[in-house]
């Protein structure tokens, strides 16, 4: 296939240099995401002619590049986010890293990068989480948050296939998500902007599908919104909400059943890992909640209906970073629709099935409750 | 307006720090788009609390940045390609520079990137070629290609306003497009992957445009076509020919007069400055020509009608590269359909037209004729 070079890095070959001094660890309370990294980073390097080097963990530092990489110019960059977690008795435990891995890849190859073994950089992962395993609490809620990126190093101008490319993994520690109760977000729904597009890139994890969000961020922030829901098409199809995948319980007008339905993966969306898992623990629930779950279009004119009927119980946004986010109201063409809230405690703005699945999931990181979704790595 | 930072910095305040020694300059023949580059740089810095700091002209040199920089990540990147020419009597010309300066900011702005007085980056470029001024040869073909950059210096993870910016200029020395008289290229119409959207970013040289190209240009390669010709929509409406605007000079079949048909800036298609100078320099000849110049839209079928019927005079992509690029075939659905050239010599597989619109831009670039499109700077 084109594009795919799955010779792969071998992590018996990895080389690691630590810091003669390491940095004082940040206080629970000052955490903020993606603003402190730990001591270390991975560095591995890729050329055509040579392939993959030895992987590296080095002190964590800048990258020296010409102003003429192609990373600067053309976007050749890809990325994941994923977290590595501490149980009770200490393991260190990914969630799923597998997947994050087959991204990646996915990623990589769609934008002529050279794809790796996916086993090969968790064991890579595994050192380095060995040295920075003093920045991982085991505080439910705490994790080290992990961002392996790939970019295009080649120093001249060309848009085709890089011939230098570098993968690195920097790692940087992270609180919970809502640290005073679930807190439900208002979206604006975008039919300005759009995000992505059939035989578009929408589906991978690249660079060029963030910057172009800022701004309709701005405006959604500037009108008093957290986010913006992403539409597409004549219908206003509903694909993402800021940075997660969508979902909804709702009865559905047809059957009358009970149903958490969410977008399908038709190209438009991130096929997100918790989205995935999310489906999968919900459909092994369903002869106790009752509960279908379906992978179909929804559309802006589905919402309205259902708000009008009421028929809408829980809709929420979903994501490594925030896992379940509820949504309490959508802007749309002017006017708030409000979705009504069914709130699972008093200091929660989230619904049952929503609290369940949010529980759950970190049950299965923290190793509360054993699963295959949840890798003891250390 | 969202997104809009129009402090500039002052090209007064440059500051300048040459070379030690110089680099040898790159043997004519030798001489490679984008690879090699001159002995100095323009660096501008920017942040979100002080602004724009003062211009730098620097040796060329590695940029170093944090691996957290958003640039890396987000893809908040955008870049101008534009052209330094030397005319016989030695002055430094630069074609209608103020249309990169706007598209720049055009760019950056869509990116939540801050903007800055077309003007003071001219004057800045200006003084840098001053001191470039012996990478500049006065051959006509040969040019010092300048490529301005913006990028998110940001060092810590959000999709949102960068709160700190790098905009640069490298040049590299380019020789003619086309050695050995002009050659007509072949495409391969892309319907698998798509370019642009509306709504979406098409019309904006940021990175994300460009490294998903990679892939499908690979693909119309290892198939023995040169480059993509992009389309949209149902009925495969013509947008971009790889990364260049898209000529056809035919005969309407509704008028039955002679057109230069091109796409209309609709979104989904580069403002190509190459683009309008053309349709501007056609137009001026229509009373000596007859050819009248239209922007609309263009689909496949329309090609393959006009093909059968012997109505395609020429057809020919444009850009700051080649300034036009002739095509001679298309590859559609499984079949390549032929576009019969009108040959203007024989060492050319270029139509008159194309080759006159060559010669005048040429012509006005280098100062043989007198035009606003060139501006003399030293």
């Amino acid at each position: 296939m084109v594009g795919d070079k799955f010779e792969t890095f071998n992590s018996q070959k990895l080389q690691i240099q630590t810091c003669a001094e390491l940095k004082p660890l940040i206080p629970e309370n000052k955490l903020v995401f993606g603003k402190n990294f730990t001591d270390h980073m991975i560095t591995i390097e890729w050329d055509a002619e040579s392939g993959w080097d030895k992987p590296n963990i080095k002190p964590y530092g800048k990258l020296e590049l010409e102003p003429s990489a192609v990373v600067f110019h053309y976007g050749f960059e890809c990325f994941e986010g994923m977290k590595a977690y501490k149980d009770a008795q200490g393991h260190v435990r990914l969630f799923r890293p597998e997947m994050n891995m087959a991204r990646l890849n996915k990623s990589s190859s769609r934008l002529c990068m050279p794809t790796f073994d996916p086993e090969e950089l968790i064991k890579v992962i595994t050192e380095f989480l060995r040295i920075e395993n003093r920045w991982i609490s085991s505080k439910r809620g705490y994790s080290l948050y992990l961002r392996p990126t790939v970019i295009g190093t080649q120093s001249s101008l060309g848009v085709r296939a890089p011939n230098k490319v570098l993968l690195f993994v920097i790692a940087s520690p992270v609180g919970p998500y809502f640290s005073t109760g679930v807190k439900a977000v208002s979206l604006l729904a975008s039919t300005e902007y759009v995000r992505s597009w059939p035989n578009g890139t929408g589906d991978c994890k690249i660079g060029g599908n963030y910057a172009p969000c800022a701004r309709p961020q701005l405006i959604a922030s500037e009108k008093g919104y957290q986010q913006n829901l992403w539409l597409f098409g004549d219908d206003d199809e509903v694909t993402e909400a800021g940075t997660m995948n969508f979902f909804m319980l709702w009865e559905n007008p047809n059957t009358g059943r009970r149903e958490l339905v969410t977008p399908p993966l038709n190209g438009l969306i991130l096929p997100g890992i918790t989205r995935d898992s999310i489906i999968q623990l919900v459909r092994s629930w369903e002869a106790e909640t009752g509960i279908h779950v379906r992978e179909g279009k929804i559309t802006m004119a589905d919402i309205i209906h259902a708000v009008d009927d009421n028929r809408i119980l829980e809709m929420f946004g979903t994501g490594t970073a925030c896992i379940v986010s509820p949504i309490k109201s959508i802007g749309y063409k002017g006017k708030d629709i409000q979705i009504l809230l069914r709130r699972s405690k008093s200091d929660s703005e989230a619904g049952p099935l929503t609290m369940k699945i949010n529980a759950a999931i970190l049950d299965i990181q923290y190793g509360v409750v054993e699963h295959h979704f949840s890798r003891v790595i250390i």
